[in-house]
């Protein structure tokens, strides 16, 4: 229970992270001409989506649906795209970096809930993987575009490697603080260099479709 | 429980709103070139899609898998668009109508399930929001489309004002059976204003998409 | 527990029916030029997708959750995609047999599990349906598509038929065992009549769309 107790750290960590996933719903509605509600609503699939169908997988009932401060959070999002949007494209770097510190903890958090849960190891991965990405998939699948992330840099995957990362360190009996620490900062290594480097992974093309 | 004991009027309502949400879902396939069988599941999904979702998040089976209405219901609604549609057509008044009285009737069944279910007021007019307008929203994904309610005029901001009134009204300690009624049509009401007068949130541009 | 007894036969059709799903979401995520880890994702979620619903709906928590086999098989379609794709073309018809065994497979599964659950014999036919056929629809939406199985050859109504068929024989007492091997004949024979004969259902088109 390492995530209760120092809950100040993760708390501002999480507001970040959710804030910069709702910033990137709510922008990428706007390129759609998405109304005020629609983008609102983008924005909350974004930052809660992974975590919702991790939950409902796991046999719980989504997190969101007891605490209301990611709807609030998602309100302030909202907020500061229509308003100070120009003011937040200069610091598109602080974004970036909030988003991957997002990535990194919902990596961790839905991992380690996934293990409480009773789940075996390989299933904890996918589920942190889960937590970090898929409401970016559902962000896209709702404005009607293909997935960003089966096709540009690294990002899923970092959440795979942060994931294995941490069973790793776990099974070698790593405190789990400091576990904590550094698979979350593996995750936001592999995809800081992805980024910098502009990694993607290999594509596939049509010798590999279907004739 | 209020809603099971005038049976009667509930049951009529729901099977119009049910009704008028297949034979949306039916005529949108429709114009996709969907065969019978396509036609009849994006019916099926969006007189049923949004409470199934709310059901899942509630932790509860689909509400439709011990009731087999809806599955007839969504059949008719099919079988009508087939043979009758120009006979419809002249009648889209009447569905708009069934339409709104269903959103309505969903919002509030919606939200008293999950105030039942013990969940917090807000998560409540979520749900409820939910029921009404989500099963809209899968059947856009499923015909490939950005989802109307996104973009159009007032419709799920309908159910989350209507869940408000619910919410108040219940808080001064209004009696159910009336607090249903007022609530409901405080959601025909805005839905009705918004369509007669063709009132759209505004949209977000450009200068809030990414850069 | 007729399908526990002789496992290792219906091993088999589960292995070559998940591996046909797998192959088929890689290669369509190859003609739109996803990267590796898309085109697995879309793989893994057209093998497991339906399976993944039926078993949320029924309140359960995912059947792969517990058995890495699929999450493996699903790498080995992956690595067979992208390094024989030239000789897995030669063998397309092989392919197409165990796609269809799969479809069979996966929809009296999915039946036999509805009706342990305690639901309906028509929701276990809806469920048996989506056992097989929703994984597709998922893929499709992925990739942003229009839902192949809402326009092509016969499919989805190959499962409602084969699931007819066991709840008939099943109400006239027939020996589970033997309703199995029935029943999945009766899917198989429905798709390969389909597809040979090209038998489509028929479609819905512009006057039955709204005006």
């Amino acid at each position: 229970m390492n995530l209760l107790m120092n809950i100040t750290v993760l708390d501002v960590l999480e507001f970040l992270g959710t804030y910069a996933f709702a910033v990137s719903g709510i922008r990428l509605a706007a390129g759609k001409n998405f109304d005020y509600f629609g983008a609102y609503v983008i924005g909350m699939v974004t930052a809660v989506g992974g975590g919702t169908m991790r939950d409902m997988m796991l046999g719980m009932s989504p997190f969101w649906m007891t605490n209301p401060i990611y709807l609030v959070e998602s309100f302030v999002a909202f907020l500061t795209v229509l308003s100070f949007n120009k003011v937040l494209v200069k610091h598109n770097e602080s974004l970036f970096l909030f988003d991957t510190l997002g990535l990194a903890l919902f990596t961790i958090v839905g991992l380690e809930k996934t293990l409480q849960a009773g789940f075996p190891w390989w299933t904890a991965i996918i589920m942190g993987t889960f937590t970090g990405a898929a409401g970016g998939v559902f962000r896209d699948v709702l404005i009607n575009e293909v997935p960003l992330i089966f096709r540009k840099e690294i990002y899923a995957l970092a959440c795979v490697i942060g994931g294995n990362v941490f069973i790793l360190l776990n099974f070698f009996g790593l405190e789990t603080s400091i576990n904590e620490i550094i698979s979350g900062i593996s995750v936001l290594l592999v995809r800081y260099l992805a980024v910098a480097h502009h990694i993607s992974l290999p594509k596939l093309g049509k010798e590999q479709a279907e004739e």
